[in-house]
């Protein structure tokens, strides 16, 4: 038996820390050929549970069956073994089907599988470490079992998830607060693994999210953590993935959005909360609250829905991501119905370094 | 056997109506001892089922077992018939003691019983007719199938309920409004039945209701309803019953607030809510939806909560009752952070008349 070697990609080490730190449970090792076919086709595992999006290790390393492969992370910290169960190709058009509804290239996720390739090795995983992240993120880290725990001590029941990968503003601060008026606890969790260009970074948000604990939400009721996946686009089955992770950290709910983990117009704006209809909850073992887009009403004189809300459009203070990065990018205070004055100040600050 | 008459009391009517319309199923008539007693013990009916406050016909007609008597409203209306299965004495301290948490004849759900009676008539009702009502609370009358063929013909699943006796204040908009951005659709269904005095008439709280419905909600995300039960004010325990009678109408959550069905220092601020936490929630069918105390806060520009909002008590706008009736008394208009101006000019046009 050779001595393997194999420095994994920042996407693959994102997943190597999730299968590794109980955030995939129950997951223990990258998917082989029977899992990675159940999960396309049925949205579960090969032992049955859900499982909607394949965790592969797609690699050209050349390997045997019962090889012990030493892992290192994207930049070079040893983490542990694979040990290779199965060496197997995987049918890239069919995850593309099965997973993103789409094999159209210019989608993000699918081309990332393309990217990463056919031939996949699988097994279990062994976890010397984890991986490192930037201070920033490291002292918000929660493993599930910390993250657990800190529910536990604060006699949380009921606890609210709310993923994100963008900066919170009021519209988001006020669908957390709706959540957490009907919970014990809100667990924020921002994604601050691989996203696609153009995304705030995860440093930026970080510094928004630190603001918004500080000033905005209350200390015993809200904790925020970090989930350091990556992102795959792949809209309602993310959402159900982005579900999971969440049961897994001790959460009972998940808040979906519209258009929960999608990116341009490959989903419909509910099709992620639908997906969640055609699902068990009690076997999921966490249950989503969905909401509506929410505004800034000035009739109401309050953040609102449309499900809450009876007045016309024209009450309500609507900015696009488009004009939003725009007056950021000026250097322009959108209004504070919009955003937390100290929150645009932060992005505001970005926007400057960044150019 | 003789023709047997007895006129009800507007309590009695009330209980009548809502076991008559399906409001207080699986109940189909007036408690006899069996179920008196293991409601008081068990919080269940005989049957097994869970039941709060025992349901019964206190009067001194005389009657035998078998006697089928013709009952009429309090307001002389022919209602159908009780058949007499049972006669019994019921121990009016077990009663206040087990399900009022008290036996003092101050509290006005024992002052009730006490003025009542102990002797009580059991048995099946037949239903001729419902009680009228007048033309505000008729025009929004919903019996549980019809309530239930409403949010089926919306396509409801996740249907909160919200049990008022008080006008609707911005503190209550924003909790049910709260509870919405998580559900399908909202039931407002105010008991319009007997409350103690010093409680703003029930006319008087549907023209506020009314308004909020025309200019505050949505219409095709919320129905007002009214529920014909009177006021126990037992607390935790008539919490349940009002989480039974929503089930019954079809809702799937319903809001538990603090104190809620309190009245002075009976009961701790959380009881009602805590009770829950003892039930079986699948088995009582309907899941409670806890709310802390809300109000405006000047440093969230918002509603907010005690869970969802860290600033000190400075910032948050708080009036208490005896003040905003002295203000609406005065016709002084509380901010709009409190009431809506219309609301408020609603209930000072109501004092105005009164005096």
């Amino acid at each position: 038996m050779t001595e393997l070697a194999l420095q994994l990609s920042e996407r693959q080490t994102a997943d190597f820390e999730m299968i590794g730190n109980g955030g995939f449970a129950p997951l223990t090792g990258f998917q082989g050929s029977a899992d990675w076919q159940r999960v396309c086709d049925e949205m579960r595992t090969a032992a049955g549970d859900y499982w909607p999006i394949p965790i592969t290790l797609a690699t050209g390393l050349e390997c045997e069956v019962g090889d012990v492969i030493k892992v290192t992370s994207d930049d070079g910290k040893p983490l542990g073994t694979v040990t290779v169960e199965e060496i197997y190709q995987r049918d890239l058009e069919h995850e593309a089907k099965s997973v993103y509804r789409t094999t159209d290239l210019e989608h993000p996720g699918v081309a990332a599988i393309h990217e990463d390739g056919t031939r996949c090795i699988a097994g279990p995983i062994q976890v010397d470490a984890l991986p490192d992240h930037e201070d920033a993120f490291q002292r918000r880290y929660l493993t599930p079992a910390e993250s657990k725990q800190a529910f536990a001590d604060r006699g949380w029941k009921r606890v609210v998830a709310f993923q994100t990968r963008n900066p919170i503003h009021r519209a988001h601060e006020y669908l957390t607060k709706a959540a957490l008026e009907v919970s014990d606890g809100l667990f924020i969790h921002p994604l601050i693994g691989k996203t696609k260009a153009g995304d705030v970074p995860a440093d930026v948000r970080m510094k928004c999210y630190e603001l918004l604990m500080e000033d905005y939400y209350p200390d015993d009721r809200v904790i925020l953590g970090v989930n350091p996946s990556k992102m795959h686009y792949a809209g309602p089955r993310e959402a159900v993935l982005h579900a999971i992770v969440r049961r897994n950290y001790g959460c009972t709910h998940f808040i979906v959005g519209r258009d929960h983990a999608g990116v341009g117009d490959y989903y419909g704006t509910y099709e992620a909360q639908e997906l969640f209809d055609e699902i068990d909850l009690d076997e999921l073992g966490i249950e989503p609250l969905k909401f509506e887009h929410t505004f800034w009403c000035n009739k109401c004189e309050g953040m609102a829905s449309n499900k809450t809300c009876p007045h016309d459009a024209d009450s309500h203070l609507f900015l696009s991501g488009t004009k939003v990065r725009e007056m950021l990018g000026n250097g322009e205070m959108p209004p504070p119905e919009f955003s937390r004055p100290e929150v645009a100040q932060i992005l505001i600050d970005a926007y400057k370094e960044d150019n």
